[in-house]
């Protein structure tokens, strides 16, 4: 089982790559079988095809993550908050989701869910 | 499906019951058949009369507990980091969990998560 360093560790990789729209970075962190939600209830991406093709969507805009309080980690999950922010045409959005990651043995994400609602989004 | 603002008085509800140490408004908030694990990676308990002796030891102690952040609601589950709180000899302990709760259409959580590791809990 991963370290709750190791786990730690791959979050803030994790930020930093969204940071700097680093495709390949965060990618390279899921498993080839790898299943993410985000949000939940949305119907998951499954495989590193579409986690790619995910991301590369995502990424279209410049975003600024930032970790909110500490990574839970325990077991082989880590759970933490952060924001996420862009800009589109001069006015800035802010989502500030709670994700959940499981780790399989080889220290790779195999699942991931991103928990947030409406209220957590917000303009101006 | 419960709505997002059930589901987070559901957890306001749950935080004020634990400050109150109010076993029976806790056990409430659960279906017949929940399953709790806390912290994630433990032995779950399940069903109420499990869950009301895991709870029933928890407030052995008083709590003092405090959301911190907003309460993430999507689809039928809630995340939410938070702190509880408790002294030991004149010695405060806290812990800062990350806790998933998903409930039935009924309303009633049937599953709980709790994320938190040795690095969540300061002491002193």
């Amino acid at each position: 089982m991963p370290t709750p360093e190791f786990m730690q560790a791959a979050v803030h990789a994790y930020v930093r790559a969204l940071n700097v729209a680093d495709l390949d970075a965060i990618v390279a962190l899921y498993a080839d079988d790898a299943v993410l939600e985000d949000p939940v209830g949305s119907v998951p991406q499954r495989g590193l095809a579409d986690i790619r093709a995910f991301f590369a969507r995502s990424l279209r805009l410049p975003l600024q993550v930032e970790l909110e309080g500490q990574i839970r980690a325990v077991a082989d999950e880590v759970a933490f908050a952060f924001s996420v922010s862009f800009e589109i045409k001069g006015q800035r959005t802010t989502i500030r989701p709670i994700d959940v990651f499981r780790f399989n043995e080889a220290g790779r994400i195999v699942q991931m869910r991103a928990f947030f609602g409406p209220s957590d989004i917000t303009t101006g």
